[in-house]
């Protein structure tokens, strides 16, 4: 099978929020994860891991915590009664993803160093995280990419950061690391297709702010 | 030509700090923020911004200031005599970049909202910067693989969070924004290549931190 274009990859790669609970192979695992590595590192450090949690218990704990803070959030917000149904639909397929998340195969913890110790050093803490983030997230794009040409379906999530001292604690992680982002793995129990985007040509801006073409 | 493989770009995408004068053009730069906003972003609020500073005197500023705080990081900092040739070689072209830097054709310009609200609002600040940020870098890693497919050489950079609150208010950027990340664009002096990894096995851990294969 020949390999999917880079920009057929990026245009299709929507998020997938349900999964199949079919094991996925462990080469293709590592697979995702080399793709990840083989991103930018901010001074080349490569200070971070990827966690793979498969087991029953793990997959577990992390459910509990992530659907206690999901309900949390939804509670006494009743949903708008004009709320556009594709974003109605989003919205269901997020709380199943929620309630039904050591359902899937593998949970993927992405994690960096907190800090980036040259400009740690110097005080330039705003610089630090974006070094930090800067590294991260775009290994994480670079797995989702190459989640969507081997058929995998993910999604990236961020409310573990709202039980990520619970979380640490239960796997083992050091202090100094953070827990960026968790994407649910699995084969997508719908089809992969193309992200609705407003078009750029509102969001680009020439020379300065607010000029336009 | 046909499309280059997602892998094939990925694999031969480093980081790219010597860049020929030459204009890019409009179309050009308009596909590659358009590959940029087909990422994921949270929430679906695609809170993004793209400034794409192409005029001497935008350019001028951003050097200055950047160049001003690369030789304040460097001094009285000698680099170390045992110092591996590859890592030397990085080092002069990140000053040789900073030192030139208005001399490339377009300096691009991240901009993300710098909350999330539906996090913000609950007090989960760790949470909301992680989907700004969750959301702005693989915006950014879409970009530069999109570079990459189009023959362009960039690279992340974010020493310009350092004067952010300058550069805000010289191209009128409003507060709630933040500037991501700046990425340098322009034709390669050199070659597209591979970058260097660690081996992915020593980054991958199996049910919890620490636990291996």
């Amino acid at each position: 099978m020949a390999e999917l274009g880079v920009f057929e990859t990026m245009y299709s790669m929507r998020a997938i929020r349900r999964l199949k609970p079919d094991p996925i192979p462990e080469d293709t695992l590592r697979k995702i994860i080399d793709a990840g590595i083989h991103s930018p590192s901010g001074g080349n450090l490569q200070d971070w891991a990827f966690i793979l949690v498969r087991d029953a218990e793990g997959k577990r704990f992390i459910r509990d915590h992530y659907w206690g803070i999901w309900q949390k959030l939804q509670a006494g917000r009743p949903l708008p009664a004009n709320l556009p149904a594709t974003q109605l639909r989003v919205l269901q397929a997020a709380a199943h993803l929620a309630e039904h998340l050591d359902e899937v195969p593998v949970i993927l913890l992405a994690c960096a160093r907190k800090d980036y110790p040259p400009f740690a050093r110097a005080g330039y803490d705003r610089a630090s995280v974006a070094t930090v983030h800067g590294s991260i997230y775009p290994a994480v794009q670079n797995i989702m990419l190459a989640c969507r040409a081997l058929g995998l379906g993910t999604v990236i999530t961020t409310i573990h950061c709202c039980f990520e001292e619970e979380l640490k604690q239960h796997l083992g992680i050091p202090a100094e690391m953070e827990v960026s982002a968790l994407l649910p793995l699995g084969y997508p129990q719908g089809k992969f297709g193309p992200t609705t985007r407003k078009p750029a040509e509102g969001i680009i801006h020439w020379e300065r702010w607010g000029q336009k073409g």
